[in-house]
């Protein structure tokens, strides 16, 4: 935990915030802080800022906050993805947050199997804990929007222009000779939106219908990945590409 | 999995090869096999090929095997990493040998704890078999190279140019300006080493040592990442960037 994040409801407006259960237990245990130790905190979609501890113990801590004046940015990719199988899901959550992802759009395509909606790692009382722990990991605040659209096609139709409006828009396919980086260089860097498709990949139906909307394909070179780690790839070359 | 990886002495002169255990009963349960089915093969550390399915039942599968007579090349980036908690390092093993890479050569860093090294993860039955499963996701043959050495100063200093001869060396620092991309264009392409270190990062005699070894201080923006994270973003961007 390299920050602590806080509910903005959990900070009064006196400054004053107390934390009790695991974050407390993690400061008094781990970090063992004490009254006049500062803390890096954050307030979830607000700024970062210091907090300054008031009292120590008794599972309980006491911060004096005090926060930056600017927030900040959200991070300029966000991702298309056809719902992995939810053990995949899981590991997935915390560190999409950390790599830093503006929205989390997850949909159905021929290849996602049913059952994988219906897991409770895709409510939000499962994923925003692991966002959270994402986001302290990064030290960021800007908690992913994440939405589910069970219809591919009303999804990629109907709402992606007014989710994502303006993004370089690219569609990872294995054997794709065009690198992102390329792709990225060709158009300059502004935000982009990387939609990456089920095991097995995106059926032929798909994939037009995500060309046809302005999804270029690229792909990452000849070796298949895991739906984890080709988002992880993915993700960071886009960071990397639109850093200068 | 994408492909069986076959070991040498599973294969008779013949070409003929008898699969048990747990990779038969994926090709019966999961591929279906029957006799006349042909399925992606590849010999450890060799080439990759076809297999014709002889007989398929009772546990055992039988494949006739015809191999391509070149080797895939050896992935072009080496990884030199402080040694990660036990738990991060049995995720790590699949997913680098999915990503690429040449050799893992494990050490030690003032903020390893010792007890890492004594773990069952870090013994050859235990890794390899991980190692396999990610080559098998990725179809490739070539079996990272790992070595575990206890002391820094002496890979460093002695060891390393013996190991990764003739490689662009850089280490992974937070907060470094310039970028992995410009520093592999600035070289241009040819085999990289990539040193990352523990949770916490390398102390400022590991950094020293490291850049009088030719190692160039690289960063990856302002997030902080978690070791197996920070691992696949940084071999990604080096094969996309060698990539050509």
């Amino acid at each position: 935990m390299n920050l602590v994040l806080l509910e903005p409801a959990e900070v009064a407006r006196s400054g004053e915030a107390a934390l009790g259960g695991a974050r407390a237990g993690h400061l008094i245990e781990v970090l063992g802080v004490a009254p006049g130790h500062t803390i890096r905190i954050g307030l979830i979609d607000g700024p970062m800022g210091t907090g300054t501890v008031v009292a120590a113990g008794g599972g309980t801590v006491r911060l004096q906050c005090a926060f930056d004046s600017h927030l900040p940015e959200v991070p300029r990719v966000d991702l298309l993805i056809a719902v992995p199988r939810p053990k995949v899901m899981r590991r997935l959550w915390a560190q999409l947050a950390a790599i830093g992802v503006g929205r989390i759009i997850l949909t159905n395509a021929e290849r996602v199997e049913r059952h994988y909606f219906d897991t409770h790692i895709l409510t939000e009382p499962s994923y925003r804990p692991l966002l959270v722990e994402g986001l302290q990991q990064a030290r960021d605040t800007r908690l992913p929007r994440v939405s589910i659209h069970r219809r591919f096609r009303v999804v990629v139709e109907d709402e992606l222009n007014a989710l994502v409006p303006d993004s370089l828009r690219v569609v990872a396919h294995p054997g794709e000779p065009l690198r992102l980086l390329d792709a990225i260089d060709r158009e300059g860097p502004r935000r982009v939106l990387v939609a990456i498709g089920p095991e097995g990949g995106w059926n032929a139906f798909e994939l037009e219908m995500l060309q046809s909307h302005g999804f270029l394909r690229i792909g990452l070179g000849p070796r298949a990945l895991r739906t984890d780690t080709a988002c992880i790839a993915l993700l960071s070359l886009v960071h990397e590409a639109i850093r200068r």
